[in-house]
């Protein structure tokens, strides 16, 4: 399972529709959190995430709009009776901002919180995928995240098993991790049974930015890309001054990344109830494209895998 | 007007109905908010009650869920281009707390914040009205308060002074501010068509107490009580280790207090959704009793005023 729930789709200033930055993505049960404006415990009561599972809070950047849900939902998971320590990453200042926003109500935390600061180019290594740090293009310092999966073992073949002789059961599991296994005296290789290494899947946020290189890059061939679309075209300039993207800006990166998907975030109050104008320009140019709201739950399959998902 | 509007109806744990403590008053238009939880902002917006006519915030004590909103939305209003200062009164610390949430992300404020230490007794003296601090019983420095009308002047007889020769205008508003006039050589005394001076209205919030007998006394033939009604009473020993109220002690206070209306709030998550308990509990008790709900409004009117404004 690799899934993305937009808990939060609004720009600076929320709106009764749209909530402040917060994505969540479940990835076999495990839920990473990147960033996490105000009212996001909320919205997680509201998805049905829950909170156990989190692990990790990846920030873009220290705008308010990014990080004031953060005291309430840590105050809620430690009422809760969490004591797993929660790992908080960053660019420059997280240490600082972890611990005001850990100050804030008198409330002692019944777990560690473990703020970890990220440079552009940092790799956050895990069980399975890694986190890479991307350089971007903000008004303060800002980084976005890739969630690159590891390459993942080839398809057991299981009816060429059984042909050659080997009985369904640990043998299979050995045969899928790589071992050799011997049937009746003759040794079965994994290869035989085991197909080609699949790619894993990638994820790419952007955080607040200008279209940038360093995103580009990043986002090559990614199964979804989530990228800030602030504004319109008649807005241009203010996209410039403000240091975000249209959502034609944004359509034009994921089409030369060669992007499967597109979700398009970070809607700004004006679009907040009619997004159509985002969508009608970033469609000229890249057609998978969405607008997040609030609450949308996608699944992000493997280019190869899209047919098979959607049958 | 005088008019209630409940923002955050929840208890220290927000879910999907219910935000965190938020009551706004709207008092002839100004908008007087008590408490601040985290989605506040949000919820005005959906109240649409605006926010430029907000001159303060009362905050009656520094649990997480009772000033969390404070950050957002004095951002969302510099955003805006206020530059009114704003007023932030609460127990204790209170500059502390201002200053560390308005260090939160980056943004330079636009306007000032003017926070303001309140002990028990204190009084915040204000055109038309007044907001007194009272000592209530939590498990940190906490205050409730009273908003509290000055007098007002007595009713125009309008018949009686067409009677007397006077001319509807200039002159009936002279002698409603409580000058004499003179019509035709003879001189109309105000007493001669104004009324008895109407007591002002009154309004009690108790924030998060234990029932107290200051509450109690500032409550004395209140128009409306606001009161902290956590649990109900199979979780009487949790409502006293926790410094909370139940729902039939907020009755009994409000019977003994002789309120007119009682309205009770701080709702636990265990009763956010069917609230059955205890508004059961506290109809045995006492009549006029409403459970709050998230964006509730009502109109705060005079006893003797009730049957006329119901009509």
């Amino acid at each position: 399972m690799l899934r993305v729930i937009f808990l939060g789709t609004g720009g600076s200033l929320p709106t009764p529709e749209r909530n402040p930055a917060a994505i969540m993505i479940n990835r076999e049960g495990e839920l990473l959190l990147f960033d996490c404006g105000e009212g996001t415990q909320q919205q997680m009561m509201r998805a049905k995430t829950g909170m156990k599972s989190l692990s990790s809070i990846f920030i873009t950047h220290f705008h308010a709009d990014h990080i004031l849900g953060i005291p309430g939902l840590i105050q809620t998971m430690s009422f809760q009776g969490r004591t797993e320590p929660l790992k908080i990453y960053g660019p420059h200042h997280v240490h600082e901002f972890a611990r005001i926003l850990s100050a804030l109500g008198y409330y002692k935390l019944r777990f560690e919180i473990d703020a970890v600061d990220l440079e552009p180019g940092d790799v956050v290594k895990r069980d399975g995928y890694s986190i890479h740090a991307l350089k971007t293009h903000h008004s303060v310092p800002s980084i976005g995240y890739a969630l690159i999966e590891d390459e993942r073992v080839g398809r057991f073949n299981r009816e060429r098993a059984i042909e050659l002789g080997v009985p369904p059961g640990p043998l299979f599991s050995k045969l899928h991790r790589g071992e050799q296994v011997e049937v009746k005296g003759r040794i079965i290789l994994p290869e035989e049974v085991v197909g080609e290494p699949r790619p894993g899947r990638k994820i790419v946020y952007s955080g607040d930015t200008r279209p940038c290189q360093e995103v580009l890059e990043a986002s090559r061939d990614a199964d979804l890309l989530i990228h800030d679309a602030t504004l319109a075209n008649d807005q241009q300039e203010w996209a410039l001054e403000s240091m975000h993207s249209t959502a034609e800006e944004a359509a034009r990166l994921a089409k030369e990344a060669n992007v499967s998907r597109l979700i398009l975030t970070h809607i700004s109050a004006r679009y907040s109830e009619n997004a159509e104008p985002l969508l009608t320009e970033a469609k000229k140019v890249f057609g998978n494209v969405t607008i997040a709201q609030d609450l949308l739950e996608t699944e992000v399959v493997l280019r190869d895998e899209i047919g098979a998902s959607q049958k």
